[in-house]
Order: structure tokens, then sequence, then C-alpha cells
């Protein structure tokens, strides 16, 4: 962090842990008799508590969205381009909440928390959830700070998947949902690269069938595979050639399997600080939940027929050079909701960075969002 | 096979291996003293000797390019799509050559031969080999062979890059390169993927620094997620959302991480075949030949004054769909050629299947290629 906090922070912050002891059933039929939600918020709750924001974490993402956790912090919440004193998610007007979701690994319950019924990890005993668990037990979170309707719930990625979920799952529980970089439900391609990173980490020895906390060891190797695998993914194509070309360490090629170009020894840094920081259980949790979200499912696949659920306005925002999830995507949730008649904006924003260019400032991108925003704060009072 | 041979099949074929005893310094500076190429070839050589055809095979390739090697065989070799009698690459007229890369694991010397050295298999021992290295062994083969000059060298992929290689380094010994869904050089995401695969093997416990033969292991796991990567790469998302979709093996989800949807199971089964026919450390040889690929390199990076040193004529094709090498980059290749004044023909061929497409037949395609190689043939009286 700079010696002083920058004017447009929403500075030091303290996550909080709200503990639930009402069982929560999930999707899959097991039942949580208990855990905790790891929470941040920004910015104040107004007095007739209509501007309360939530925003929802994507794969890797937690509850640390924006801010510092102390003066010694090198780097800011992941999506601090985004929120605080006038951005995007003006924190000197909405109240905004950011959890770290059910089964995560920064706080709330989740694989490495304890199990009640065995004093050890969950570890592989952690039910998978689902994105339609995550918007319950936000619900549930949003009683508990008193908060009946959301101005706005608000993710990129996996984040703006929860926040369709809530707009057919609690329809009067939000004014707006703004889904960036994200997509209706996983294509093939999507589901294939998921299961290269999950193979990936149960292949490793380490892994010993989740329970490698019993074996006093972790699965390194493996989730170091797997983030590799997703961070090419969330890259264009563009970005990396801009980045990196085939410039290499050295001077000239060294005959061996060394990393001898820059892109092998930045994926390799990448890849192997996320497996220290990371649970290898969790990552297989949130692909699954990535591979299982799919609203139109149960309404014969028509989306249109799924979005007719919905009462809240729509932010749609695409990225032009987004592979992972390419602005086509986002057209079928935008022609969905027209379909059923539902108010959407949508742009797709030229950008170079392919998935990541949600956490990237970019002048049409900033401007775009945060004039929606500003739109969401008028109509609430903000 | 069916019970009878088609008519259009160059019918059974035996492989043959050549021994050349005469030491070959590679690029990285070792020498081979001796060495063997396993070789395929169909048709009949003319007799002046001008109507021989090379196919260069891409990263699990092999010689055996077309037909069968016993009426039991169920499929036959690799681009017999493309290769016999009124095929593009025409049996009746071309006597057609189709070996296995020095380094590879079908035969010719490679990581899984014996290291005379040692009486033990090479193993990591075996020196990274370049596309230059293939391309002077294959011309050795040539002299071998009594083939002074090509009609054509043609490959897909890494092939394509073996005949832009031939037309550079041995501009008088071949009358047409025929390039398809190749490239001038790797970009940094395709060089991320090769490195994500190669980190898969040698992450792999049972990989041995690369000396698994000593251990009696093999580094099963790690080649079946190399492939599983490699496997995305050469499909489109399309076609992976046409060939799967988000279809589950059973009726509905289960709440776990076994293989659910049917890409994950097909995945898992391509992988896991390839691990059992295919050697880590050629695997990792191949890519990394696909790594340094750049003619370019030595012309300060402007390959328009590579192409200069090329005289024969050539045929360039790509694939709407393919992401691993796009059209974009065979454009590359033709704009360099064009600028050297070379004469090149170019066809983007509007197909679904991604990389994959160079291996099957399209109408416009095949129409394309043959009409390309009846002028050749023809110009070489064949």
């Amino acid at each position: 962090m700079p010696d002083s906090l920058p004017v447009d922070s929403v500075g030091v912050v303290t996550p909080q842990t709200y503990h639930f002891e009402t069982p929560i059933e999930l999707a899959c039929g097991q039942t949580l008799e208990r855990y905790d939600l790891v929470v941040e918020t920004y910015g104040e709750l107004n007095a007739d508590r209509s501007n309360a924001v939530l925003i929802c974490h994507a794969l890797s993402g937690h509850h640390h969205a924006a801010g510092y956790h102390s003066m010694d912090d090198r780097k800011p919440g992941w999506w601090d381009t985004c929120i605080g004193p006038g951005k995007p998610v003006d924190t000197n007007r909405f109240f905004v909440v950011c959890l770290n979701n059910l089964g995560g690994c920064h706080g709330s319950t989740g694989p490495i928390s304890t199990n009640p019924a065995t004093g050890k990890p969950y570890g592989p005993d952690f039910p998978v959830v689902t994105v339609g668990d995550w918007v319950k037990s936000q619900a549930l979170l949003a009683d508990r700070l008193g908060i009946d309707c959301w101005a706005a719930v608000v993710g990129g990625s996996l984040g703006g998947m929860q926040a369709l979920q809530w707009s057919l799952d609690y329809p009067d529980r939000l004014k707006h949902a703004v889904a960036i970089a994200s997509s209706p439900r996983l294509t093939a391609q999507n589901i294939a690269f998921n299961e290269v990173a999950r193979q990936a980490i149960t292949s490793d020895r380490e892994f010993h069938d989740g329970r490698y906390f019993d074996f006093d060891t972790l699965p390194r190797r493996g989730l170091m595979l797997a983030r590799m695998v997703g961070h090419i993914t969330y890259l264009s194509d563009a970005s990396m050639g801009e980045k990196f070309g085939r410039e290499l360490r050295d001077q000239a090629y060294k005959f061996g399997y060394d990393a001898e170009f820059q892109v092998e020894s930045y994926l390799r840094y990448q890849g192997e600080r996320f497996s220290e920081v990371f649970d290898a259980n969790t990552y297989l949790l949130m692909t699954r939940a990535l591979d299982y979200f799919d609203p139109a499912y149960e309404f014969g696949g028509d989306l249109s027929k799924a979005m007719a659920e919905a009462s809240c306005e729509f932010l749609v925002l695409s990225f032009s050079t987004d592979w992972r999830f390419t602005p086509a995507r986002s057209e079928e949730m935008v022609n969905a909701m027209i379909a059923a008649r539902r108010k959407v904006s949508y742009a797709e924003i030229d950008a170079p960075w392919g998935h990541d260019a949600f956490l990237i400032p970019t002048p049409r991108y900033t401007d775009i969002f945060t004039a929606y925003m500003d739109r969401v704060a008028r109509e609430v009072g903000a």
C-alpha cells in the first residue's frame, strides 16, 4: 500500500464473521447444520436500508473486494478498481456487502473448516454447493443485515451467474442485477477446461482422495496445474502476446525443458503462488458450481422462460476478447431477457485483456458501469 | 477394417526401417552417431524420380499416414482421408513418403530407443530436436531413396512447419510446399498450453526426471492430462458444443466429481488411451520443437526476409474455427511469401471442427487440395 491511503479507497477494512445456527438445506440434498460467512462491508447503510449492493465473487475470489486489511498490505481487494468513493460502485452512496461464499477457503465454512461431526476438516466430505445454494445463503445473510431488497446484486464471471440466479430465486429482493463477463451456462469447452483442472488436482498423489490434511500435505502441483490452465483462459491470445510474446529469459534457446520463455516462468509463478494460498477441495467445488449452473435447465433449456421469473432490471457487459465467456454468451442472456420483456442494458466493451478485462478499469467500461450505478443510486435515493 | 479394402485405400502397407550410420549433428550441438528412421511409402516412384511427395507429421503423428497394417486393423493411417488412389495426394500419380520423425516413439530413434552408450533407453538423455533437425534428417532420407527433389513437401500443423522449413533450408530440393492449419511460430498462448502439458508430465511422480523405465513405470496421469489439454485446443468451442453440449451421462446431477458430463468422460477416455500408446519424453520433445520453431528469428523477426530464401511454390490452407493456429497465422505466412515475391495460393476453409479440420475431408478443402496437387502432378509429369 502507498504510505497514505488513496483518496478513492475505502481504506482499511476489517472482515466480520456471521455465525448461522439454522440448518441450510443444499441442492445436493445434504444439510449444513451450522456455518459461518465472512463478510466485508464498505459505506453506510442508509436509514431506509435501500442502498445495499451485494458483490458476488468469482472462482478464486473472496470477501475482500476493496480496501486494505492493514497499512502494510501491498495490494487492495480484488475489485478495488470498481468499488470505492467515486468509483462505479460508489461507497459514498452505497452500502456494499461482499462475502466469501459457502465452500470457500477464506473464512466462510468450507472444506478446510472443522466438520463438527468429526472434529477434523471437512475435506472431501464438504457437500458440493451450487450457485443457487450461494444465493440462498446470501439471502439469509441479507436477512441478518436487515436488507430486504438489494439496490443491486453485482458480479463478474461466476459472480455474474449469482446475480442472474438472484433475479430468478428472489425476484422481489433486488432492484437490479449486473452480470459482467458472465454466461448463462458453461459450454462443453468450458466444462472440459474445468475437468482438466480437476483431474490435475485429483491426480496429484498428495491429494489422497481429498484428505490431504490427514497426511499433513497439500496437492500443490495439481493445484498449480489447475491454475495454469485457468489462467490461460482468463487472458486473450493477444494480451499474452503483448505481455510476453516469444521473449526468452536468456539470450538463446537452451534445448531443454526448464522455463525459457517468459510466459513459461510467469505461468509457473502464478500457479505456484496460487497453490500456496488456495484450497484444492474448494477449487473442485467452485468449478463444479460453474459446471452445474444452468438456470434454463428446469425450463426445458429455454432461458427466456427462466427470465420470466425475474422482475429486476439488468445490466449485462461483455468484453470483445473474452474467449472464456464470449460476448455471444452475454448476448444469449440479453436476448432471453428481451424475449421475457425484462429491462436490460447491454454493452460489449472493446478491451484486449480477455476474461480478466472485468477487473481492469477502461474508460468505456468504467463510464457505462458508473452511469448505470448512478441511476441505481438515484432510484433508491442514495 | 472392412472385410474388403476400400477402393480408394492404399491397402495393406508395411513400414520399413532405414538405418543411418553417418553421425547427424543437431541444432542443440549434440550429435547422434547412428539412428533409424521408420518409413512408409505409397505409390510408385516414376522413372525420373520426380513424383515423390513427403508427408510430414504433427505432434502425435507417425509414419503410418495411410492404409492398413493388416486386414484386422480397425482404423487406417492418420491421414487416410487425404492420401490414396484418387484422393488429394493421389497415390496413382505420386510416390508418397511418410516417416516417423527423429525423437518419435513409433520406431524411429527417440527417447524410448536404446542409447548405445548405456545399453538403456535414452529417456531424458535424448537430445531436444528441432524442426530444422527433422528436415535435415528427411533430406538424408531423400538421399537414401534417391530423391533429389520432392514434387511437394506436405504437412498439417507441426507438419506444415516442416514443409515451410524445407522451403528455406533446401530450396532446390522441393517444387512445392503445402502448409495446412499451420503457423510461422507459436504465440505466447500456444507456448503456455505446451508448458501446462510439460508441467503435467514432469509433475507426475512416475516421471522420475524422465527415467521412468528405470523404475518400471510410466507417467500415465501426466501424459493423460497433457493430452486432455491438447485435445481441447484441437477442437472448436462450437464442435465440442455440437458433439457433447452439456449432455449428462445420467439423468441428473450427482453432486460429485466423477465424470458426469459426456465431455468429461470423452476427454478422460482420450487422455487415458493416449497415455497408453505415447511416450512422455517424446511428448516433451515434440512440444519443444513447436515452441522453438521460428524461421523469422534469424532474420530479425522478419518472416518475409526468411521467405526470400525459398524458391518453391506454396499452398497455404487454414480453417475458420481453428483457434490453435488461426487463419491469421496462415495469413502471416502468406503475406510474407507475397512480400518476398514467392508464388502462393491461399484459402481459408469454412469448417466447424477447429484445428482438427485438417484431418477431416470437406468438399472445399478436398477440392482445393486436390486441384493444387493435380497441378503439381502435371508439372512433374505424373
